[in-house]
């Protein structure tokens, strides 16, 4: 397969590119660095990305950024982050990628485990995690030719403990190449409208 | 208590205004018509109408917009219909109720049957409704005094299935006034974090 990985350079993205790299072509994308580099939040330039690109078999999003902050002193424009990236971005690249998917191809977004485990500061962060597998609930049930969409939702990644652990007390922790797993599940399974919980 | 109900006028709202108002006092607000007007998209108007009627011990919305498409049609635009009315309009109202709210009041946002139930032309409300739920459920944990927070998910109303039902088919239908009871459960009750879903 050709296999399109967005977030490609992040802790997530290398270890599915890893993964997915033993028995597949990777095409690695990322905002600033990677084969290919594109701002997902903006469709234009994901429609250019796979104009560039042409047709694959799947596509991987680990990729978007959140704002976190005390629930009281959240403004409009910290929720907007999370919405325009970590969820319009990721809503982007599946819109467009169903004109560039061979049939039966797959797309594989990302979510977290804060989507059903909320923790302080992170009122976006559930808000936009639920959204993302709320999107692919509903886009599973319609996509033509046999495309698939699932969703993989990883706990706090060992690599991160150290940056986010404080915020994360009491979780336990996957690696990344734990994490990969379930990418490869979404990617060379059968399934649609999942969502893959490693925690 | 004192009880805002925005989207008095609507079907859900008339409802709300009903049950709840047989015990206590309604503080009624439409976009356009009700005791009070106010674009709950527009956090500037939520704040000025909150300050127009001072403290309360309960906030009820049942207003926001969707648009519905197939899903390869789907434009980015048309998400924010609802990312920017049902979602935001509804968090606008969250947050700013916070600075409102008498110790232990509390808010109670709509939601609906597609955030679990996806229907064709319906990602968009999958995605919205789930990300309403997800807003709760972050923002239940860290709410100060006591207040709470609650998502009433209603099914079809029997109300709608004129103009709805064909989007519908096969759904149960729940009156207005039956929905109504679960936004008093939520008002009335002592529970926060809950989905209380009228289906």
């Amino acid at each position: 397969m050709k296999i399109i990985v967005i977030g490609a350079t992040g802790t997530v993205g290398k270890a599915v590119v890893e993964q997915l790299g033993l028995r597949h072509e990777i095409v690695a994308v990322g905002s600033s660095s990677g084969q290919y580099q594109a701002d997902i939040g903006d469709i234009a330039q994901v429609r250019a990305l796979f104009e560039q690109i042409g047709k694959v078999d799947a596509v991987v999003v680990a990729a978007g950024k959140l704002a976190f902050a005390p629930l009281g002193e959240f403004t409009p424009e910290q929720f907007r982050v999370g919405l325009d990236s970590k969820l319009m971005g990721q809503v982007n690249v599946a819109q467009v990628a169903q004109d560039f998917l061979n049939d039966g191809g797959s797309i594989t977004l990302t979510s977290g485990i804060v989507a059903d485990q909320p923790i302080r500061n992170g009122a976006s962060a559930t808000m936009v995690n639920a959204a993302v597998e709320g999107y692919a609930r509903g886009a599973a049930i319609e996509l033509p030719r046999g495309l698939r969409i699932n969703v993989v939702s990883p706990t706090l990644l060992t690599e991160s403990l150290d940056s986010y652990g404080p915020f994360f007390r009491g979780f336990e922790t996957a690696p990344a190449s734990r994490v990969a797993l379930a990418y490869s599940r979404s990617v060379e399974g059968a399934q649609t409208g999942q969502v893959y919980k490693v925690w």
